[in-house]
């Protein structure tokens, strides 16, 4: 007998066709599915011996159905009516009553049927779908649907600043300032110069400048400005950061007057382009180690700027390869052979041709993973001569007598005195990563929403976001946006409303935002480009620049690790300015009340609570976020103090715990953000816009739990249970908000002109 | 009284001088700290009313010492043998000494001086360091120093394959591969063309084709060479994987005898540049999506190639832009109407004078993130006709009759059985990846170990890769990279070696490995840049093209994601596989019994044991990894069954627990790799070489249980001070591993040409 045949010879074995058919097409019979078959080729009575071989041929890996054998059982399925078939058993006996109204199965031999398709681990009311389609799932019909007022977001988050992004906004969407591929180095660096005197026209470079000199004397609109350029071209802003910012702030800050008077006009209007020439090859992060010096000739009453070696050489100085007609040269004062520190002097590199002055040479740093519309350059002083009115003499000065003089009487403290009047940068900087994140994550958000991949079988093709992997890597990251937000707008707030006592405060808050967040902006682009495949990886899709661009920005202002432990250190000494009265026993008796603390809140109700309505709860987040940044302050240092204790000098003390320490600036800046987000929420009037806005603090301060559960179960704080829940309610937070995403992106209302990319602009 | 003459008129003062210019020298005068000064004038005696004044109201922040009083405080100090003292109030006490020998001050009053200093917080034998030179510290003076024998610790990472490594160490180190910098991207890819050709004359392209068509029928050392080349150039890696990777294996795998001899000889040559034309644009990951359609004509006995919409256009093919002229085309099968699923056509492209052929059109992909070497297109068939034997027809053909057959009758196994003799591309490009990370590394490492910033006071600058920091950021991805390197030749022998039922087995090793090396790859390389600051940032540092050529590593050959939950799928059935009966009240006997082996493992005596010896055992490691590969598995495996059983769409039920399924991909791929980590050590011969790599293997896998320890915390499998403890041996290892990090990367042996940065090659 045929194979064919053996279907048609007896009704009830169409039953089979079915089960065979799922085998086969399945890519692999494994021995056990063999298995299952036979077991119920033996229960069934009315099976012949004849037939049960034939059977028993098909599962025979050597002596497989054809191809065409395949396709005629499935068509044969394919005319039955499925809808209301619940299994594989039931589908074959449809088949069987089909072909022969009369043909009946025991009920006994049903349920070896339904047996065996349980073995099989066959799910019975999706086997339809094998043959039909119309395989509707919870993951298929999911999609973008918001609960907000997208305009009313977008006011939240513009606050005070609406007229100024506005203005903003305008001039980089105009057709002239259309992003483009650049033919080179040169053409690149060129448009870049272009789009800054633009914006030099428009009064942007000025900006914050005392209203003498044209500017407005608004620094807070000066960051908005920085901050909204950066969803135009990241070059263009960084090259505005070093003229406008740099350059123009060092004459502002370190100068006096009669520096503002002569330069401050020109360099608003870029009639001035300079340099900031601080790091040197030898001397990045340790500024205090600069080599280059300016010696004073009383005499002549000149400075004579030079670069003593090869490392003391100016290097990565943006502005210097082509534009820089001038420079802010930090150098170490020498007075009669004393050197009294590092100052600024203004120093000029080109004639107003744009010839090298005599004495400095430059070399162009060449190609870099990006900025390269920036002309970053290598410059060496060879004994230039300036006058003496050159030195930046707000907090040093060489007076008439030749004589150093400074109203910090402390080497130390005026150094960083000087460098923190120029913690602007370190806000701006953040809030520049922030904007190319944002750009980032409305390409990649509505990429994932519109690109749709894979299906359940007989269903339509879903789109990528609805995967919950998808939205692991871009949820918690556009919930971190929000949350960085409204903590740099924070930041904002405190720097220019700081008291002279705070500011300290004010510069590890600084320092430890620009940290946080360009971290964020290099991990969360990555993320971007992995989520958008191969198209992330085209060049007209923008990531390749958005993240090559601020790759760097974990680097300059200040490298992210130094600053994290610039941050704790700060932090250390707060917590020693808690007590009235300094000394050991004081701080010994402090870490045993710590401890007492700890225990009370280490209530095993909440360490091991997962009710839903407390861990949604904000004091939760607020208490566990203090808790982890006070704990971990208090046990670096413990850890410090028993190895200085222990005899190891405290540089290495210091060393060994600088990964905790790392942490103990990260607990800080988490808390501040929490804080600035929380705060951010309760000021929300729109009831939708609180709504979605509260799902978004909550999946921050929960993600962020999520991430530190180690720490948080090493100290006793939560019990697996309870972190646990909390992994099950980030995913819960995450499926919830993706239906709000592309509005959430939206609402960051960024230029069409700007996204670029075709795979997320909407024309 | 001026100030000045305070400390000439009572000798005893001096020895408030070292307190003072120690306060001041600080950037800031904390209330505290003027408080305790306070309390310690109240406890001397002798100290005068009008002195007393003087003495506050130095601490006055608004009358201060001026620089020169300070400066001149110090020169005083600095006359001093400072070498005995262990504290401020020695180097005092010897200042009056100085000045007067006659003069004392009281034993008690000494001891106010000393609690004074105590309670200011300085560290007393530090204290001569504000003062003077040669403070040498732990951290200042550690240094490379290895243990081992360089070349001996190449041969063991060479393995059998010295002789072709060495062979293609030879043509990279040419100069005619000098590596450089581009005018455009013409220039580029015309120079990668040529690369791949001079390799191809070396016999490197048909490497491993039949020896019939000019090969050596080496697998092996095709793998070698691609990972050889890998520290070359990776535009020309990835040219090189095309032409002869993609497009001759789809022909040799795929085709026939017929197709070998026609065909392979000039792929092997670059006589015949060609494409493997897979993707489409709407359908990637999801392969067996595609819509191009090749649509049989029985009376010509030919097919028709069609692109029937936008979506279905061949994407980012490389070699099409310019210099392929003929494709491997995957395309649907359609015979008589009928859909046979994806079968795979030699489709010509270009003629020998490189124009199109009619009906092909071609758009260039133009910039990309990396790899712009690569020319990559897009393609569109405008009804393209190519006569019947140009179907690649091992697994799918077309006959006599004008029928389908195939040795596969089901569509499913024949896709899969398709796609699984492609599977050496995804050994090729994570052996690839490791080595741009290892050159990554030798640049960084080299660059922190001679890059000096900060240090101690008083003391010389430390090498950056003296700090802890820096460590953790660098020396655990050099033990992963000898860990994947001992696991990647795992995979490849597993490769080489399987039979037909280890296909899957195989096929999801590859895919988890490829994922998990190329993630690595990413993330060491971000690390890399970081650690090199701004001179990481410039191109000709390298790691610029490092970071990203291999960017696209983590997406092509399989998107990352979608792969790790075809190795969580295939260890699901590997899981399945086990039961002798499949049946669900086995399933459930199973999982009872593990969570028995799970409390036996938790011995309360292991999960709090912080002994050294312990914590270094390799087989506590082994057993972590395993306990964490079978539990998180098991636990993924309930979690699906629990969401179906509650009636979730089985689609549903698995995108629910995507994330988990990706840890469990993980954890399998890390148990591997530890696994032919602690074979190759056993193996290692050479006692030092063998002890290092001990130590590598140990950091391997502490690093990875740190990483997890929230999980293991969780499952109660580790108490908190054990996980401390293991965060401690991190530390430690890094800090001994530091030493050996030169001599580590200089065994893998990397040509210093392709080394080709500044910062670290050595002439």
């Amino acid at each position: 007998m045929l194979r064919s045949e053996l279907f048609l010879q007896t009704p009830q074995l169409r039953v089979f066709l079915p089960f065979y058919y799922t085998l086969w097409a399945d890519s692999v019979l494994t021995p056990s599915e063999i298995k299952v078959v036979h077991q119920l080729l033996r229960e069934l009575d009315w099976v012949g011996i004849e037939e049960r071989e034939l059977l028993m041929e098909y599962l025979n890996p050597q002596n497989t159905p054809s191809p065409k054998e395949l396709k005629a059982w499935k068509k044969e399925i394919q005319t039955l009516d499925l809808e209301t078939t619940e299994s594989l058993t039931d589908i074959g006996l449809a088949l069987v009553k089909n072909h022969d109204a009369h043909a009946s199965i025991s009920e006994k031999n049903i349920q070896s049927f339904r047996a065996a398709e349980l073995a099989l681990g066959i799910v019975g009311k999706e086997a339809k779908y094998i043959f039909k389609e119309g395989h509707i799932t919870i993951t298929t019909a999911y999609h973008s649907d918001s609960r907000f007022d997208i305009p009313k977001m977008t006011e939240v988050l513009n606050g005070s600043q609406a007229e100024i992004i506005k203005k903003v906004k305008t001039i980089i969407s105009d057709p002239t300032f259309s992003l483009r591929e650049y033919e080179s180095l040169g053409d690149q660096r060129e448009q870049v110069l272009q789009w800054c005197q633009a914006l030099a026209a428009q009064g942007f470079g000025a900006w914050a400048y005392p209203e003498s000199v044209g500017g407005k004397n608004d620094m807070e609109g000066y960051f908005t400005i920085m901050e909204t350029l950066s969803y135009h071209d990241l070059s263009t802003v960084i090259k505005f950061g070093v003229q406008f910012g740099l350059w123009g702030m060092s004459v502002y800050f370190l100068g006096t007057e009669k520096h503002h008077q002569k330069y401050l006009k020109d360099i608003g209007s870029l009639q001035l382009p300079g340099c900031f020439a601080m790091t040197e090859t030898g001397h990045g992060s340790n500024v205090r180690g600069l080599e280059t010096t300016a010696t004073y000739d009383h005499q002549s009453k000149t400075f004579v700027i030079h670069t003593p070696n090869e490392s003391a050489r100016k290097e990565y100085i943006g502005n210097a390869a082509l534009h820089g007609r001038m420079a802010t040269v930090f150098a170490k004062l020498i007075i009669n052979g004393e050197d009294y520190g590092v100052s600024a002097f203004v120093v000029p590199l080109r004639d107003e041709q744009g010839q090298l002055i005599k004495g400095v040479r430059i070399e162009d740093c060449g190609r870099k993973m990006g900025l390269n519309g920036v002309d970053n350059g290598v410059i060496y002083f060879d004994q230039v001569v300036i006058p003496k009115e050159n030195m930046l003499d707000r907090f040093s000065l060489v007076n008439e007598n030749g004589e150093f003089e400074s109203p910090i009487s402390s080497d130390n403290k005026r150094f960083f005195t000087m460098l923190g009047t120029l913690v602007g940068g370190r806000i701006g900087i953040p809030r520049s990563a922030l904007s190319a994140s944002k750009t980032g994550l409305t390409i990649a958000i509505r990429y994932g929403d519109s690109r749709k991949q894979f299906g359940p079988p007989g269903g339509e093709e879903v789109p990528i976001l609805n995967y919950r992997m998808h939205q692991r890597r871009l949820i918690p990251p556009l919930a971190s946006a929000f949350a960085l937000h409204f903590g740099l707008r924070y930041l904002t707030k405190r720097f220019l409303e700081h008291t002279e006592e705070e500011a300290q405060e004010i510069e590890a808050l600084a320092a430890g935002l620009k940290a946080y967040t360009t971290w964020y902006t290099t991990k969360t682009l990555q993320e971007c480009r992995e989520a958008c495949g191969g198209k992330g990886y085209l060049s007209e899709n923008r990531i390749d620049d958005l993240k090559n661009d601020t790759d760097v920005y974990t680097t300059f202002e200040g490298d992210n690790v130094v600053l994290m432990q610039l941050v704790a250190k700060n932090r250390l000494t707060e917590f020693k300015q808690e007590f009235s009265d300094m000394n050991m026993f004081t701080v010994l008796n402090y870490l045993a009340n710590q401890t007492k603390i700890s225990l009370t809140e280490k209530n095993p109700v909440i360490t091991r609570s997962t009710d839903e309505s407390h861990l949604l709860d904000m004091d939760f987040h607020l208490n566990a976020f203090r808790y982890r940044e006070r704990a971990i302050l208090v046990s670096a240092a413990r850890r410090i103090k028993r190895h200085i204790d222990g005899g190891m000098d405290s540089f290495d003390a210091f060393n060994v715990v600088q990964h905790h320490l790392v942490n103990v600036g990260q607990a800080y800046i988490e808390r501040i953000i929490l804080e600035s987000f929380q705060e951010a929420v309760k000021q929300t009037t729109d009831k939708p816009c609180q709504d979605t806005l509260t799902q978004l603090c909550q999946l921050f301060a929960l993600h962020s739990i999520e991430k530190n559960r180690g720490w948080y179960l090493e100290q006793g704080y939560m019990e697996g249970v309870k972190t646990k829940a909390i992994r099950k309610m980030v995913n819960q937070l995450c499926w919830e908000l993706r239906k709000d995403a592309v509005a959430l992106t939206d609402a960051f209302d960024i230029p069409e002109a700007c996204i670029y990319a075709p795979i997320a602009i909407r024309k």
